[in-house]
């Protein structure tokens, strides 16, 4: 039923001779299906197609992109169990992780559907006209957000679903009113194809342009450095690895016409812990710790991977406790060969920084599949502030714990941390200056901060910001999840003493589309009366 | 009066011993100051006291920041005549035009003052926790934006107050909370001098720390690319030329951490006039083109450099018309030496092409300053279409037409420009049909569009958009004119659970800044009942 082949604006193409193949990463087995490189000219009739469309599209309101969105969602959710078996085999992440990935997929295409429908998220803001200022009249002046055209989306290896080819990149920039071009994740090439089907069938049903939407497989750079190189294209969003946004970005900043790459990368996610909140919940906190580390085998951006503690008994055996119940889990399945490898060489390098100790015994793995042991290592403040190298992701169930001599030391540590996704802080509600210190040093360093949480479990809301100072993203200034994702995609024009029918909608006098305006410094949604 | 000195953190310094003067550009007279260019460790001092001050402004509230601003603006305005004077000598633009940009550099500075005491620009949104939510509780998420941290500002040449020490760029940094350290323009180093003085003494006056603001001189590459690539940097805010702009991209793309450049460079203005148009209104548009291109000598981001017409009698009859009324106009005076080489170069290369015809008779230059002929151009669409570099800018009081064998030609011709600030059509209402078509393709090209006016003028309004596709700027996504240029210094952050008490002001339950705030989906100025 998979075909291997790629989508290339309604045409499924495999122009090509290179191939490759999906592995279970439980088993190590290889599928059975050969999947198809993009070559260099599906990918260039993939833009130039979007392109054309992006014209086709022009006058497609932003109450049919929303038709067309949920359209998409019930798509997928018509795909029922093949999708499952499907992503469960290639991935190995396990069915009800998936279900409910699949949940928040569906459940964010329709959320941007409904921020379309409300229609204020174009930003219209209206300045009148002053016919009589002196010493010229002020002419009428009226801005809104427009599409910004083809968006290429790379889709990420550890959420097959929600952040790859229908996920939160692609729906924001449908809604944004772009079309998208998916670089699909070769370590769930199948999955892709399937979503690709759903995309393509709504797209279909609303009469859209064939170059509405693409979907191009690829093992190699190349695909991805063609996709990101092609002159017709206008922005990128990327989930995953900092060596792969960056060569992106790289890319994307060398082009005679640079353009935005929005990745999100690396993160450490920071989580500091009070004295006080070990004494009052160490267990707990324990016990949440271990399970954050290894949700989906340690392969989430929001991952905790570095723990900083102030160094006393209470702490050390709060320590002992974490390295415990890590050994005690039972060690799960990575994504594939490759995120394995990466993760052997990043341990391997933190080791042989000799700044380090293991806290961890086992060295347990997952008997047939792509495995590695739970691993918590151990470092001081010092030792972290002198070696940057520790602030190096380790993709997969490892954190580390950094000791710190005195909240002081801890203060200062936490002044060197690089840009994360999240930074949070477990203390009790009486320590309310050291707690209030952080947060205004930790601010600086993240995009989201957290109190008394974990990480992990990213919520899909209007105010939820994924994003963060680099390494964590190229673009801190914006998310890639949560309705204000829509942004990325889009950009401001001004229309200057355009009679009213000219203007679109959103900018009539009437207010046609009953949304929020600024206008003369007002928010308001009355119409104009003039 | 005027030292020649760098002001870094407070400190007025001299410690290189490079220097430059000033030129007054009607006279190619040297001016009797020296000004120093400052050392690679009078900039680092500069960075690295920004980013102290920064963290000392944190507690430092909008409505504080708008009273500072203020003060600013009163402060520039109590440099009386010595400014315009100053400024006046060192640009040769003359005391009305140079008055009139005081007061539009002032008047920005209170503008972004009222955004400040409005307080909603933070853009705040909410989403309440759901604690009874299966299979988990949903957690509170509160988001706003906070200041990125020191900006550099790479003053212009040809806006010496507005876009310059404390224009645009600099009143949006300070209005979002950002420390500056501005890069003043060679060419009006007196009048940074001058202007940095007052922003010193509005910064004391509200005890901002020394670092909040510095200023440093230089007339050469390595002063800037020294600034751009300080590890403690943030952003960067330019207006400027082209290949200076990109190579500021580009160092900042390079760095280990990159960081954006809002980078406002060339742009064509291109501007399409109808047939009826022109045999309805010919004689006041073609005053109005004349005034639009030789404004300021044509050194404008916004001047008309192209001019699209249906070719026929009557258009032949304006082309030369136009020519006529800019053979008729005294020349003007260019700002600098550079300006005129560089305008010689880029003319002699459109030349070289062949493709291009001069309508223009005289070449006639003002007798004793750095001056260049009113020039005009003709080509043809085909000739445009066939080369790209027909649409390098001439910065500068030259314009091209380029004439279209049909309105269908015409069509094609505007699809192939690159991106440009401004788009204009002239057109009579009852051509709506030709002027929807040419609205939904230049709205592809440009960030602003006018109906039956010109571009040079850009109102300061929350409305504004001055920005536009690449190579108009490296950053489309925003405007470096209007209220909304305050976001390009902000980034998002969500605060997940966190007690009302640690929140900030602008996210707390009571809304105490009375704020309009997104609010579980909903626009509103309400506390939060909880």
């Amino acid at each position: 039923m998979i075909s291997g082949k790629n989508l290339i604006a309604g045409q499924w193409s495999a122009q090509g001779n290179e191939t490759f193949v999906a592995v279970d990463p439980r088993m190590k087995a290889e599928g059975s299906v050969r999947f198809f490189n993009a070559t260099d000219s599906e990918i260039d009739l993939a833009v130039r197609q979007a392109a054309r469309a992006f014209k086709a599209m022009r006058p497609v309101t932003a109450a049919a992109r929303a038709a067309f969105l949920e359209s998409a969602a019930d798509e997928i959710e018509k795909l029922g169990a093949e999708l499952i078996e499907t992503v469960d085999t290639e991935t190995g992440l396990g069915r009800p992780r998936l279900e409910g990935e699949r949940g928040r997929t569906t459940s964010q295409l329709r959320l941007f559907a409904n921020l379309l429908r409300d229609g204020s998220f174009v930003e219209a803001i209206i300045d009148t006209a002053i016919p009589d200022r002196t010493p010229a009249p002020r002419p009428d002046i009226r801005r809104m957000l427009i599409p910004l055209g083809p968006v290429a989306v790379f889709g990420a290896s550890n959420f097959p679903l929600a952040f790859s080819v229908g996920g939160g990149d692609t729906a924001s920039a449908f809604a944004a009113g772009c079309p998208v071009i998916v670089k699909a994740h070769p370590g769930h090439p199948g999955t892709s194809e399937l979503v690709a089907r759903a995309i393509l069938a709504a797209g279909e049903q609303h009469g859209y342009p064939p170059g509405f939407f693409s979907m191009v497989q690829g093992d190699t750079v190349r695909v991805g450095q063609t996709l990101v190189e092609h002159p017709q294209l206008e922005a990128v969003g990327f989930t995953g690895s900092l060596r792969g946004g960056r060569a992106l970005f790289d890319t994307a900043a060398r082009r005679p016409r640079p353009i935005p790459v929005f990745a999100e990368m690396g993160s450490l996610n920071p989580i500091v812990i009070s004295p006080r909140a070990l004494a009052v919940r160490g267990e707990d906190i324990a016990a949440g710790l271990v399970n954050s580390v290894t949700l989906g085998c340690g392969q989430f951006c929001t991952k905790p991977g570095l723990v900083f503690v102030v160094d006393d008994d209470a702490s050390q055996t709060f320590i002992a406790r974490v390295a415990e119940l890590m050994d005690q889990r039972q060690p799960g399945v990575l994504l594939n060969e490759a995120v394995l490898a990466r993760l052997s060489v990043d341990v391997e390098r933190t080791y042989a920084t000799g700044r380090v100790s293991e806290q961890t015994a086992t060295d347990a793995v997952a008997p047939e599949g792509y495995s590695f042991p739970n691993t918590v290592f151990q470092t001081t403040a010092e030792q972290f502030i002198r070696d940057e190298s520790l602030q190096d992701e380790h993709f997969g169930p490892v954190t580390m714990f950094v000791t710190c001599p005195t909240p002081d030391a801890l203060f200062e540590a936490v002044e060197s941390l690089h840009g994360n996704l999240t930074a949070t802080v477990h203390s009790e509600p009486e320590e309310s200056a050291f707690t209030s210190e952080l947060f205004s040093r930790l601010r600086e360093k993240a995009g989201r901060l957290i109190w008394n949480g974990f990480p992990t479990g990213v919520e899909v809301v209007y105010a939820m910001q994924h994003g963060g100072p680099y390494p964590a993203t190229t673009a801190p200034q914006t998310t890639s999840v949560g309705l204000m994702a829509i942004k990325r995609f889009m950009r401001p024009v001004a229309f200057q003493d355009l009679p009213d029918a000219l203007l679109p909608e959103a900018l009539q006098d009437a207010n046609p589309l009953n949304i929020w305006r600024v206008v003369d410094n007002q928010l308001t949604r009355e119409p104009l009366h003039r």
